[in-house]
């Protein structure tokens, strides 16, 4: 039987990211200290999770559900409600739904009246194993996704490996992006255990599904620790998110599932990490690819267009690459691979037009 | 002759404030190491100093002046063009104008990209002595002023008194209700040197303005560094405050300029102060009015709305500071005066309506 398991974020201030079946159980008692509380939640989640186990009383605002939510109209909006519910600065807003609740929700958090409490219920896998910890949040700008937003962590994580029964298979597996990509980070030993899995993973073993949110969760709390404002460190995080961010960007927000985008851009930044000289062979972008069509994932731009991402040309990519916002004057930089847990950031180069087309 | 005066406030990280009369000359040597920077201004403030004082070859972004400008949909505006001029995150933003200049410009500097540098150049009265410094950003909700916001240190502040010269009466006199608060907060010596000072400070004498706008620095910058987020003392800037931003808000923002505002709820404060039984007699009302008066300015709820702030009714009022984001559950906070200099803060009481009726 899978135990609750326990992690804690040693940012300041520090917080638990609860992992388990059953851990929404915890959600009034863990924020029962706040002068109010309001649960923000998309429309998709509100029947299903939210309600039910909204603490009594407790207001619940819905957003529709999308990535369109994740505009500064929408922002607006959730601060008129907190104000209309006069929410003081000893409140806390949860934020409980997918990334896109948590990316709204921590930043509407974050400047209401200059900052309160949030608390972050992730209810997909990619919410679980990535976005809910960190404390990155966000709103799109018509230029670009993530363009604004701030970094304020959340008091508490509740990861409830339950609710991933109900996901989608399209929802499911935009959250394996991720894994891969933290797999990658963490090395050989992470990367043999997906391939070994595969099958469990594809059944929602709830047993293998604890034991990889909690790996996940893991391995992101450490270096977020260790540099939560990414300065350094942190952007090893962002591997094949320069590529992934060109795709969304291009394909326009919201088309492609986030994690699909990130399944294809790591085997991207595989391929231009054997080009740049930095990986001696391509073993590991074939590895990559075995492993997403394991998961029943594309592994190639082509295959993102066959389902329904629509012409991704080259040189869209590579315009949308010029102005992520980690490049620095019009280079993109990537986050690059020796090896699985051997990882280079910050490295500037240029991809041959050829390598994005197909 | 007045000399070049530098603050230094040590927040984490710190910056310094030069305060005199051609401090304008230092702009571009402060900002030159930034990736890139684009000025933001108001209308007014453009073509008289942004444009001609710009560093050569950096864009300068004109919002219409004004308080509707402290909004979402200008933010997003602002933000929308960082990003078409493609500034990455070491870039900085200038913010060349007043108050809605700083708190509009800081809030979009520390939101662009997570968080940009931002230098403050203030033009008014007001902006040099009271919002450039402590690092407060801001917009308005429907509900209330200043109600979403960061807290985000410059990285500069140039304020130079020269360009208070060509400020109307109005907008001077705005900033005198924030330097006579100053006063009250420092104690009997300041509040004694403006009484004493009245004429020479109406005629904007240039060392007694570079002596006042220091003092006025100093102060706020020693007791920002202390509690940079207004966790316990830095609650005492706000003296008036509760009343003024009711007033304000019941005005309709903008229509009383803030400094007025400040002024009458100074006396207010003073006058509750007594009520409430921490000051043993009511003559620092009387000082206070018979500054305000020597100002030129408003010093009751009358003369405000003589003024062109229109009906400003009791019941009104107290609904508004019930919904003021410093009360807690309902009963506003106020900051209250025993004398000059002897400050109490999160006092909370209830006002009564006879008080502000007239």
């Amino acid at each position: 039987m899978s135990a609750l398991r326990t992690i804690r974020v040693e940012t300041a201030p520090a917080y638990d990211v609860l992992v388990g079946p059953g851990t929404l159980a915890e959600l009034d008692l863990r924020t029962r200290s706040f002068s109010a509380r309001l649960v923000l939640t998309d429309d998709h989640v509100e029947p299903l999770y939210a309600r039910p186990h909204a603490p009594s009383g407790v207001p619940v605002l819905s957003v529709p559900a999308g990535e369109d939510s994740k505009s500064f109209v929408v922002l607006e909006h959730v601060l008129d409600v907190l104000a209309e519910h006069a929410l003081d600065r000893r409140a806390c807003l949860v934020a409980f739904g997918g990334g896109v609740i948590g990316d709204l929700g921590g930043f509407a958090a974050s400047v209401y009246q200059r900052g309160i409490a949030f608390a972050q219920v992730p209810t997909t896998l990619l919410a679980q194993v990535d976005s809910s910890v960190g404390g990155k949040t966000a709103v799109n700008l018509e230029r670009g996704k993530n363009l604004a937003g701030t970094f304020h962590q959340p008091c508490v994580v509740l990861a409830d490996t339950r609710v991933l029964a109900t996901l989608s298979d399209d929802e499911y597996r935009s959250g394996l992006g991720e894994v891969v990509k933290t797999a990658l980070l963490e090395g050989e030993d992470a990367l043999s255990y997906l391939e070994r899995e595969t099958n469990a993973i594809l059944a929602r073993d709830p047993e293998v599904l604890a034991e990889l949110v909690a790996r996940c969760v893991q391995h992101k709390a450490a270096v977020v620790a260790r540099d939560p404002r990414e300065a350094g460190e942190r952007k090893t995080l962002n591997l094949g998110h320069t590529f992934a961010h060109a795709i969304e960007h291009v394909a326009g927000y919201g088309v492609v599932p986030h994690g699909l985008a990130v399944g294809v851009g790591l085997v991207l930044a595989a391929r231009l990490s054997h080009a740049a000289g930095i990986a001696p062979t391509n073993e590991l972008e074939s590895r990559i690819e075995r492993l997403l069509h394991a998961f029943g994932m594309p592994a190639s731009l082509a295959e993102l267009s066959r389902r329904g991402a629509g012409e991704l040309p080259a040189d869209a990519l590579l315009r949308a690459m010029r102005h992520d916002k980690k490049s620095a004057s019009g280079t993109p930089r990537f986050v690059l691979l020796e090896r699985p847990g051997a990882i280079r950031f910050d490295v500037e180069c240029s991809t041959p037009e050829s390598m994005l087309a197909g």
